[in-house]
């Protein structure tokens, strides 16, 4: 069984997000072992300077990147976009070629420090538009499912 | 104050994502008088034809084009994707224009027929990926909010 782990900084701060992301993660727990970890997110000002998120970011890179196994996914607004059926034929193939896991990363609110980028085997957008990350988890949660589904000839995707 | 109309399929079936919306919903009413018209959706079969889907997606569309008013944007795969900030400048453009109404619509899980989509203004996509269009509501109204807090200069859009 693939093991998928989703690297995250901070909580879920509403249940709603939280009721979500357990739905989701529930539907992924039939076709592959999913891990979700929450990193700390480091506390800023009110109006951060761009060295203060910049000593933040190359911290939560260093948890990060303890964090990480196997193939990394990287996701950042200037990643590649892909389709659902082409999301779902990349994380078949990460199975096939028998990685035995896939490390999905999000970043803070401030996206994600170079460090981790350039470690990552695949940087991966899901928009052109900016989300809330704590949306995005959401989001890349029902896409994961949506891949199993369409790899399974499931009637869910359409 | 802009009215913002979002038309949509069918009633959200997870109190997770009724929770978000009233969240998003409420953030917005700061900024535009916003109005969500939840049409019905038509029944289909478990593995409905193609003439099925277009006849639901007909029926759907009538009563799309009787609830829509001013500014019709369609949600669509096909849509032109747009930025954070492109999508913000849009929506303040129909306000200046004083249009008054801007209606969004997202279609069922089928989507929405050509008819919705050739009355349209404008086509717009959130994503090359596929979305539960029941997400889709969440992700739009999110977006909205971030549309006029990126137009009054505020914080929440880094």
């Amino acid at each position: 069984m693939l093991k998928v782990r989703l690297i995250t900084v901070g909580k879920l701060k509403e249940q709603y997000l939280r009721d979500a992301c357990a739905e989701y993660a529930k539907r992924i727990g039939r076709f592959a072992s999913l891990q979700i970890i929450e990193l700390d997110e480091s506390r800023l000002s009110d109006k951060p300077s761009r060295s203060e998120i910049d000593k933040a970011l190359a911290k939560e890179a260093d948890a990060i990147l303890r964090a990480c196994e196997g193939y990394l996914i990287a996701l950042c607004i200037e990643g590649k976009q892909r389709t659902s059926e082409e999301f779902s034929a990349m994380i078949e193939e990460i199975g096939v070629r028998g990685q035995g896991t896939v490390s999905f990363v999000i970043g803070s609110s401030y996206g994600l420090s170079d460090q981790v980028k350039s470690r990552a085997a695949a940087k991966f957008s899901m928009s052109k538009l900016t989300f809330p990350h704590q949306l995005a988890r959401v989001m890349l949660l029902e896409q994961i499912y949506r891949a199993f589904m369409i790899a399974g000839g499931g009637q869910y995707h359409k």
